[in-house]
């Protein structure tokens, strides 16, 4: 036992369970899995992280084989962008808060608290189609995702590795699940593809101010330079976000014209083969 | 059945499941995960690399498990970089070299034939020790890696989804596992955590020259400048080896002063300690 305070003290086992549809032998895993590390009772000795690990990683493993089954010809490359597009942090945030999974986590951090409110608020405003990829302005508490990954973890542990179980209990929750129709590619990889493509330079620098850290991305297509910069406390999202910024730059100065010369060539092309007909 | 050909004109299936110690149901997949793109007969339709992306997950989700287990104590920070240093590709790369796995590999690209050659001979003459980690500047064909993947793949596959099928049969190859004695950071991540803990800044500049990329990485501790370069087809192996000689940089030229300070005060602590018993 890791916990040696009653569960049902601190989180409504009943109602979780019912929203899982799932009973817990050890109802301690379940409050392990929403405990966050500045929620510090006498007796409750560990926080969310090791469940959130083992977690992350059955999940990843569940929508890789649910997707290697569903699309028997897809190409691994789209599989791989596809996969990036279900399994990522945002996702798992967005699927917490419709299933007011939020409302469980115990916390005593202030901060916390108010990006909580603040994306539970915003979250009913958003599209869903907006929500299934990355590199959003609004800020999507990480935690909210992560807290997704321990409640696997936790259902994974308690019924003696059952994936099966954790998949029927989690899929409901993130569904409805990335398709080649709804998938996004990752800020990122997107920049990525975009310079290689048109052989356009790109170049990232970091630095860090009072303990921020400030992603500036910098792309060269052809003379021209499109500048995106974005400071906060995880450089992993900042890159995310100033990849995103910079992709839109590009694509809605620069491509402008290629866009429209292209989209003329088309209109040319449709017209040639109606008159052909 | 993917594959119209018989399997075993392809490859010695007998030794195969002696090597993995696992007998196939159906040999066509056994075929399948060793089949490289570039082995194009008729009748052989798709490579390995639909597998690899199953196997991928798959092993990353047992070597997890196994570590969650196995380190009931240890942190999430701890058992990620745990996990990090034994889920990757060139772990896999030596594990499938030193079972020889690789000359059942089928392919007919020259350039891979000398890159697996050049690879398996200079394999013996390199120590287990260096072998665990990244960043070596010994190129290691991510091929090899990604074969040990497709063969988690299709025996997941063949065996029904059975997971503890796939840990016996790839644990003994993937054997010496890394422990918090062996296990190294990766590069990306040592260089960032270097930056982080001592404020500086540093840079990273890409560019692409005739399809190869060229990554720079520059750090800027305390008025010095260090940079590394590295060029390459793979832009992920160029910004790992580049961060792993940036980093080498840093330690061997900016933190001697530092070092050889602080010897210089456990030297006297030790003293102290000494003359104080």
């Amino acid at each position: 036992m890791q916990f040696a305070m009653q569960p049902e003290r601190h989180i409504n086992v009943v109602e979780l369970e019912s929203l899982l549809d799932y009973g817990f032998r050890d109802h301690s895993l379940l409050l392990e899995a929403l405990t966050h590390g500045s929620y510090q009772l006498p007796g409750i000795s560990r926080c969310y992280q090791r469940l959130e690990f083992l977690g992350d990683s059955v999940l990843d493993f569940l929508i890789t084989s649910y997707m290697y089954n569903l699309y028997p010809g897809m190409s691994p490359g789209q599989l791989t962008d596809l996969r990036s597009s279900a399994v990522n942090n945002d996702c798992y945030a967005f699927a917490a808060v419709k299933a007011e999974l939020h409302k469980h986590i115990l916390h005593a951090s202030p901060l916390l608290h108010e990006q909580i409110k603040n994306f539970a608020e915003s979250f009913g405003k958003l599209s869903l189609q907006s929500t299934s990829g990355w590199g959003s302005e609004t800020t999507v508490p990480k935690v909210l995702g992560e807290f997704i990954e321990s409640l696997a973890g936790a259902i994974l542990v308690d019924s003696g590795y059952s994936i099966e179980t954790v998949w029927n209990c989690i899929r409901p929750i993130l569904e409805p699940l990335a398709t080649l129709d709804t998938m996004k590619l990752h800020p990122v990889k997107e920049l990525g593809e975009l310079c290689q493509r048109d052989s356009y330079e790109n170049k990232t620098s970091v630095s860090y101010v009072d303990g921020k850290a400030s992603i500036t991305i910098t792309v060269e297509a052809n003379g021209v330079s499109y500048t995106a910069t974005h400071t906060g406390m995880n450089k992993k999202d900042c890159k995310e976000i100033s990849c995103q910024n910079c992709v839109g730059e590009v694509e809605s100065k620069h491509d402008k014209i290629i866009v429209a010369s292209s989209k003329l060539l088309s209109l040319q092309f449709g017209l040639a083969i109606q008159s052909s007909n």
